[in-house]
Order: structure tokens, then C-alpha cells, then sequence
């Protein structure tokens, strides 16, 4: 079956040669016991410690991750079961996968009320970046910046904190895509894809305006009060076929995943193109994949040319996830790139879920070599905070409170954001996934041969850990896979995602991929 | 002109008779210097310190506040134009008011870079509830379920923490308003909205299809995935003229202030209706008022059962806030209940801006004695998380995923509302607001009579702290008050926007009309 390497992983073993520092890295600073000023700088002080540095002797990112997942009962065990009775009355559960102890959670593994420790692929929803209770970000949690902006949170527009450029300088800025040269914060993925969507809308009218100092019309201003053209105009955001992009009002009209995500809510009458279904191993079917995705663009150039209310926009992931983790080729979104520019039509990058690291890349899109940067790309999940990154000026609208609510965003979130931007730099963690996914991706391959009936259409080669495969028996796979110790999400209609951490090693994977095989013999 | 009461307000009394705590509550715990976990509850354990009893002797809520404004420049000044510049480099600052130093700032008072300390009437966007750097705020900051909820943020729906039931429980159910008892948590007041929006348009499908238990259609289910009826239905929010909802695209078609906030987005076909103008003072105009209420309430009847697209529910502020500080009766509101009511039409509050006890009611539309609760009740800003409140058991939507996002919500800010809560309760800020509210009414009241060229439509009386006036000159009065030590917002056209914290007390009352008297004579 899959062989597991016989060496370190590059950031494994940079990580073993690490200095190591003094055994008082990891003991809490002691805090002074004078009265002082109620302030976040008073209270942080008291809160620091040092962040422990990788583990030399077992090549591990950070301390107290258990070995291996430990499983006593069964998912759910007595406790957690009678904690969701307990939370049902409260709160709905009837989405609830498990009941966790953050607490117990360290590293890759979660843990529940029953003592079970699961060995964790889907991250909540790809959303945890670098790790339960990583050290470096509860560091963070208690700095001055954080508590501030927890205690005296600010509307960022109009009071703006003294830190806050350095803030987002030292944090999102630094992560910011080539050809992008500002960030607009926002709190979720799908406001930060509306407000790209409205960043679109801006755009275009100014252009059909005549420039960014052209004023609004009376006929303007007055039919938007009534939300008619022209001052709210029949205009529309292109979006594909499985895409998701959210679901407030906006964002749900250009998310195409699943019906129970769209009934019953009013749409836009936004256009959608169809997106290249390949075929897989990609190897074998070469020719049949490049038709196809030239028969999907040739469509999308047809649909955004021609819908009745012009696009301003595409907004297209680099993988499609919820909708099942379809892949297109580099060369598929070039050309696709260029055709919104032909047709001066913004193209929006949705990097929600690829983006941070998780596919090798910092950035998804990095992997296409795009002739001209996107127009926009939005983020949220792993960044834990949210917005929009945009290169051109003329994004900016012309007018101040155009773009605009009372937080836009969250300084404690953005301050987070800078601790895991380090954390990632620090472990190298990018180039980890990159050497993983790899790793990973070749133990799936080896499973496949023993499981062909198990495992199909293996994908996302070269894609980090952002890895894929149909399995017929998709439900009871995860399910099976859980009460031996895997929490693993699916995707699409037959799709199991893995989503693990920008922290997860080789022997993870090689714990997944045992789990995984123990599944598959088990029918 | 306006008298100092020579008796302390009641609360402030109480305050004063709060048993004096040892000397020691103000200063932090000493910390373990043993090597530890690293856990929330580990790093917690070293910053935890006592929150400060009311002082007795000045009768302040909590320390650290400054006697009263102070001005060493202009503002802004030369250090903050300094970073005001070096911010514009990467964040639109066309908006900025001020640039803060939240370290600096305490209580009811923002300081800036340049030593100035201004009485805060604004307290960020009506979004501070309890006062800059409350230490009762800095003790929940860093305690392990913030901690924990920011380092391992969950995805509510799927992976909640163990102790979700008891934070809601000891936080925001605690403040349910009467009549509700279910709360879906999300991040901000328009995404609260648009949340409740769905909730209503299921409902209403659920109604039309025939109950709970009835599915879709095929039919539903191909046409939503094109954004098409029946699947997506032409179905309506009614707001109100003037009304503000939020700017996601949902939520931005509900609202109605200005043409600015709406520009250039395309919008629902939704309909609004008119919001009564009143005339002040209430009791010279109560025969013209009642004959305005009535003419608006027939036409929300007409509009609401007559719009092309039907409704579904309506949405209304207990004080239209952005659109200019409009009040109307509550027996305008029980009428309007009875008509949504009448026709089977939900009746959604929003109280983002006037809930958490600004009104002197903990909630606003406790004022209006309603025959029948409201369907929904939305909430953001002062509670610092989001959501909305129901209680009829119909609008949990009937399938799992329906109303569901990544995270829906944030354990980190529902840990900060229950200390925010508990804060209200320990020093009776409610109770307070409404006293000082009344304080400063009278003030103004006396300061019309002096200057009733400068003070037009006083309005919110009875209604705590959330009161506003006119003024032919606003944003020279809010420049000229800035430039002495207060910091006001305004609304609408020309309303003067009043918006102090709930532990804004007699004496910040004395301040802000000493300062406003010192602006009308300075013409």
C-alpha cells in the first residue's frame, strides 16, 4: 500500500533544528500584583507567556497533541449526548456533527465530552488555520491589541484606533496577492464577497458615468429611494454552476451549490456558467477535459455578453468546495481571465476556502500565472478575519459612506490574523501543506489501487492538502471513519473533502490514510 | 438655564451604598509560574483580576475616568494628522472622525493622540454599551471561553463548544424580550437582518405549501438553482421611509435614508411605506400627529397587502436612527401589529441601534405595551454580537442547512455580551439611562428656551438617553462642540444625534449641555 517516507519533510526538519530555548519557555510570565490601571495593556501584561518553540525530539509543530486519535466510546458517547439534548433547546442541532471540548483540543485533534480524541481533516468548516490552541495565538489572544479591540471595539471608518494601519500592515497587508495593493475588512466570507459585489457595481456605473468625478443624476438619486433603475440598476454578478459564495441576499444569488441552500429565498436575476467537469486520472483524459473546458468558456463568454442585466462581475473559486470539489485547469482560468478583460468585466477571485496556505500556495490563484492579477479577491475561514484585497484605484469609490457600515471588520480579528500570518512564516507551514499534500496524495493513490470501487476521481494533485474523492458509499465512509477516530466533511453530492490544518504532518497522513484503508476493508 | 438636581440619581445612590471591597479588588492575581498547558483556561488563569466596586466617594461606576474633556489642540492634531496620513496610505479614511488611542480612553471619555479626552455622546456608532476599558469588560476579555473562542473559533452549527448552552443561557437569553425565546446569533446588524429575512420567507412558503411538513417540488428545486420562481419567489420586506436596515443586498433594499447609501446597487423590488413625520412639542400637536399616524398606517395596510411582489414581513425601528431620529407613538405600533397581524404578515423590530438599554427600557419596543410580541426581534452594536430573537417555534426553518453559515456567530463576542449584561445589571444602567435621560431632556428643554433658533424638534422625551434635535447649523454644532471636549454624531438632514453609553451619568450630562450652551452663544 502507500509507503511511508523514510525522510523528515523539509519543515519537519527545519523545525528539529530549531534553537532550543531554555526550559522556562513555556512557563507563564509572573504578573505584578500592584494596583494599576484598568486598561488592555495592564491586563495583557499579566497574561503573556512564551511561545514554545517546535518540539526538537518528536519534529512536532507544537506541544500537547496527543499521539494518535484515542476513541472510548461511541460518536456520540453518553456525555455528549445528553450536552445536545441539553443545547437542542437552545439553539438548532439538527446540523450538529459533534459536541466539543476546545479545551481537550490540541493541534490536528478534537476532542468531545466522552474522552474520544479525533484526529481532525475538515477543521470546523477549513476554517481553523494552524492548529487547536496554538500556542503563538493564545499569545496573541491575550496581547494588548486583542483585548482592546475586544473591550473598545471600534467602527473602524469613522475612530479608527491609533494601531490600526500598523495593524493591518503588519497582518493582512503582508499577505496580500500580487497585483493587490489594498484590503477592504469585513467579518464573514459572504459580506466580504457582497461588498466586492457592490465594489463591482460602483465600478461599472462610474464607468458608464464617464469617470470618477462625474456626479449622480436627480433621476438617479430619486429612483434608488424607490430601488429602481437607474439609480439601483438591473445589473448582475456572473457566477458558476456549484459555485458557493455565501448566502445572505447577494452572495445566495451567485451561489448555485445545493436547492436547500436556495429555496424559498428571493434571487437576483444574476446569470450562471456552466464549470468544467473533468474527467480523472487528468493524465488520461487530456483531450476530453481541454474540449470541455473550452466548451464552458465559450459559454461563459456568450452568457456574460449577453445576459439581460449586463455583468459587472465574475466571482469564480480557484476549486469549487461546498459544491464538490471541482478542479479547472490553470489554463482554464487564463482564459478565462482574459475574456473579462476583453469584455471589461471584473473578475472576483473567491479564495474563502482555497486561500492561506491550504493548497501549497498562499493563494490558490497563485498556481494559474495569470497574465493580469484578479480584480479583486476575497477571503475569510482560515484568515479568521474577512474582506476583499483590490489593486486598482478606481475601486475606491468616488465618495466617502459609498462603502461603508458601522464596524467594517474587527481589529481583534485582524490582530489574530497577524498571529497566524507569523505562526506561518515561523513553521514554514505553506511549504509543510505543499509537502504533505503531496505526501498525502500518493498514499491516496496507492488506497485507490487496493480500493478502485472506494475511491474515485481522486483530485487535487499538486494542490497541497487540498485533496478530493468520489466514494460511492460517501455518507457511511464519514461515518465509519469517525468512530474510528477521522472527522472528515464531505462536499457536493458524493464528495469526501479533506481539509486538514496548514499543521498537519506526515504522520497525520499517514494516520488518515490507516483509517481510511480500515474503512474501506471494513464493507 | 438647566438646574443640577441637588440628589443623587438613584442608581448612582445605590452605587454609593455598594459595600467597600478591600483595597486589594483593584489589583491582578498573581500568576502561576509553574510550566502549564497551553490551554484558554491556563492563560486565563494568569490574567484574571477583581473589577473595581462603584467608587463611593465620587459616585463613578468605575475608575480611571477624567473629571471632564480635555483640550491641548485642535483636532485633529498634530500627531493624529500625522497618522491619519500615514493610514489613508491603506485604509479609505474619507470618513474618519477621529483618530483614537483606546488605551488612553476610559469610561465615557475617547482620547486621541494628541492628549485631547472628549465626552463620547457618540460612543463609536451607538455601539459602545458600557463604557471604554470597563475593567468587568477587561475581566471577561480574558477569561478562558473568550480565549478559547478566539484561538479555536467554532462553527457553531456543526462543532459547538461544550458550554454553548450556557453561554447563551447566562448571556443573551437572558435578555430576551418578552414574548421570545429562541435566538439565532450571527455578526452584525445587517446580516442579523437578512438572517430574519430568510426566516420569514420560509415561513411563508412553509405557509403556502401547507405546513411544516411538506416538501419541495421538483419544480422549486430546478427553478431556485436559476434564481427563478417558484423556487426563488418574488415575495417583499416592507420597510419604512427613512428607515436604515443595513447595506448587504438584502438588507440595503429595506433601507431608505440616503440615496448615498444606496447608489449604484441593485436592489429588490420591495416596497416601502410611509413613516409618520410628527411635530414638536408633542403636546401642541397631538390632533395633527394623530391624523399623521393614521394617514401612514393606512397606507402601510394598502401597501402591505397590495404590492406586487407579496410581503412577508415588514421591518421597522422602534426610533428610525440613521434616517434622521424619527419617533412615532406607541399606539402607532400596537396599530401597525394589528394590521401585520390582520393579514398574516410577520412584523420584524429592528432594535440594532435602539436596543441594550439606550431607551431606558432594556429594549425599545418595551415602551409600546404591543398587543401580540413582534415575530422577530433583531440586535447588534451595544450587545456586540448579533442575531435575532423569536419565539413562535414556525420559524425554525424546517430542515437542517436552511439557516446556516460557517460560523454562525461568535462564541468570543456572546462571552463579552454576558459580562456586558451582567454589567447592566450590577450597576442598574438601564435604570440608570433612564434617569439621566430625563436629566438631560429637562436640559435641553431649558436650552431651547434660551436658544429656540438652535434647538428644534426636541424628541425623546421619556425615551432615556436616545434623544436628538434639530439645528439649521448641525455640522458646524457637531465641529464646534468637537473643538471643546465632546464628541456628537448626527443623523438624518440636521438631527443632532445623541448616543451616550449606558453609564453615562448626571454629571457627563452637566458637561455635554454646558459645552452645547457654549456652542449656541458662540454663532
Amino acid at each position: 500500500m502507500y509507503r511511508a517516507g523514510s525522510k523528515l519533510a523539509a519543515p519537519a526538519l527545519r523545525a528539529a533544528r530549531a534553537p532550543a530555548t531554555s526550559a522556562t519557555t513555556r512557563r507563564f510570565l509572573a504578573s505584578k500584583t500592584q494596583p494599576q490601571q484598568a486598561t488592555a495593556a495592564a491586563v495583557a501584561s499579566n497574561a503573556s507567556f512564551s511561545v514554545p518553540p517546535p518540539d526538537a525530539a518528536s519534529s512536532r509543530f507544537f506541544p500537547n497533541e496527543v499521539e494518535q486519535p484515542i476513541i472510548k466510546t461511541q460518536i456520540p458517547g453518553p456525555n455528549s449526548a445528553a450536552a445536545i439534548k441539553d443545547l437542542d433547546r437552545v439553539f438548532d442541532t439538527r446540523n450538529l456533527s459533534m459536541i466539543a471540548n476546545y479545551e481537550q483540543s490540541h493541534g490536528n485533534y478534537i476532542a468531545d465530552l466522552d474522552g474520544n480524541v479525533l484526529l481532525d481533516v475538515y477543521a470546523q468548516i477549513a476554517s481553523i488555520p494552524v492548529g487547536y490552541n496554538n500556542p503563538s495565538l493564545l499569545q496573541a489572544a491575550t496581547s494588548p491589541e486583542m483585548i482592546s479591540g475586544i473591550v473598545n471595539r471600534p467602527a473602524l471608518g469613522v475612530f479608527p484606533q491609533h494601531d490600526w494601519a500598523r495593524i493591518l500592515e503588519q497582518g493582512i497587508l503582508r499577505a496580500c496577492p500580487k497585483g493587490q495593493t489594498q484590503v477592504f475588512t469585513s467579518t464573514t466570507g459572504s459580506d466580504a464577497n457582497e461588498l466586492a459585489y457592490k465594489a463591482a457595481f460602483m465600478w461599472r456605473k462610474q464607468q458608464e458615468r464617464g469617470g470618477y468625478n462625474v456626479d449622480f443624476t436627480k433621476e438617479e438619486m430619486e429612483s434608488t429611494m424607490n430601488n429602481m433603475a437607474p439609480g439601483s440598476p438591473n445589473l448582475s454578478i456572473m457566477s458558476f454552476k456549484y459555485g458557493f459564495h455565501g448566502r445572505l441576499f447577494g452572495s445566495l444569488s451567485t451561489t448555485r451549490s445545493k436547492a436547500i441552500h436556495k429555496l424559498d429565498i428571493p434571487a437576483f436575476n444574476w446569470p450562471q456558467a456552466p464549470f468544467p467537469m473533468l474527467k480523472y486520472p487528468l493524465a488520461e483524459h487530456a483531450e476530453e477535459n481541454a474540449k470541455e473546458e473550452a466548451r464552458c468558456l465559450a459559454e461563459a463568454e456568450h452568457i456574460m455578453t449577453t445576459w439581460s442585466d449586463p455583468v459587472a462581475a465574475i466571482i469564480i473559486e480557484p476549486v469549487q468546495s461546498e459544491g464538490g470539489d471541482n478542479h479547472a485547469s490553470p489554463d482554464y482560468f487564463r482564459k478565462l481571465r482574459e475574456i473579462t478583460k476583453k469584455h471589461n468585466i471584473l473578475m472576483i477571485v473567491d479564495e474563502v476556502q482555497t486561500g492561506v496556505g491550504a493548497t501549497g500556495k498562499f493563494w490558490a490563484h497563485e498556481h494559474w500565472d495569470l497574465p493580469t492579477p484578479p480584480d479583486m479577491v476575497t477571503f475569510s475561514k482560515k484568515a479568521q478575519m474577512a474582506g476583499y484585497f483590490y489593486g486598482n484605484e478606481e475601486l475606491r469609490p468616488n465618495k466617502a459612506y459609498r462603502q461603508f457600515n458601522t464596524w467594517m471588520g474587527d481589529p481583534s480579528r485582524a490582530v489574530l490574523f497577524g498571529a497566524i500570518f507569523d505562526e506561518i512564516k515561523r513553521l514554514d507551514l505553506v511549504e509543510n501543506t505543499r509537502i504533505t499534500g503531496d505526501y498525502l496524495f500518493s498514499g491516496l493513490e496507492s488506497l485507490q489501487q487496493k480500493f478502485p470501487e472506494e475511491i474515485k476521481n481522486l483530485r487535487g494533485k499538486g494542490q497541497g492538502t487540498f485533496i478530493a474523492f468520489d466514494s460511492p458509499r460517501r455518507d457511511d465512509v464519514l461515518k465509519r471513519a469517525k468512530s474510528i477516530g477521522v472527522n472528515i466533511g464531505g462536499s457536493g453530492v458524493s464528495a469526501v473533502r479533506l481539509r486538514p490544518m496548514l499543521v498537519f504532518q506526515k504522520r497525520h497522513a499517514d494516520q488518515l490514510l490507516e483509517r481510511l484503508e480500515k474503512v474501506f476493508a471494513s464493507k
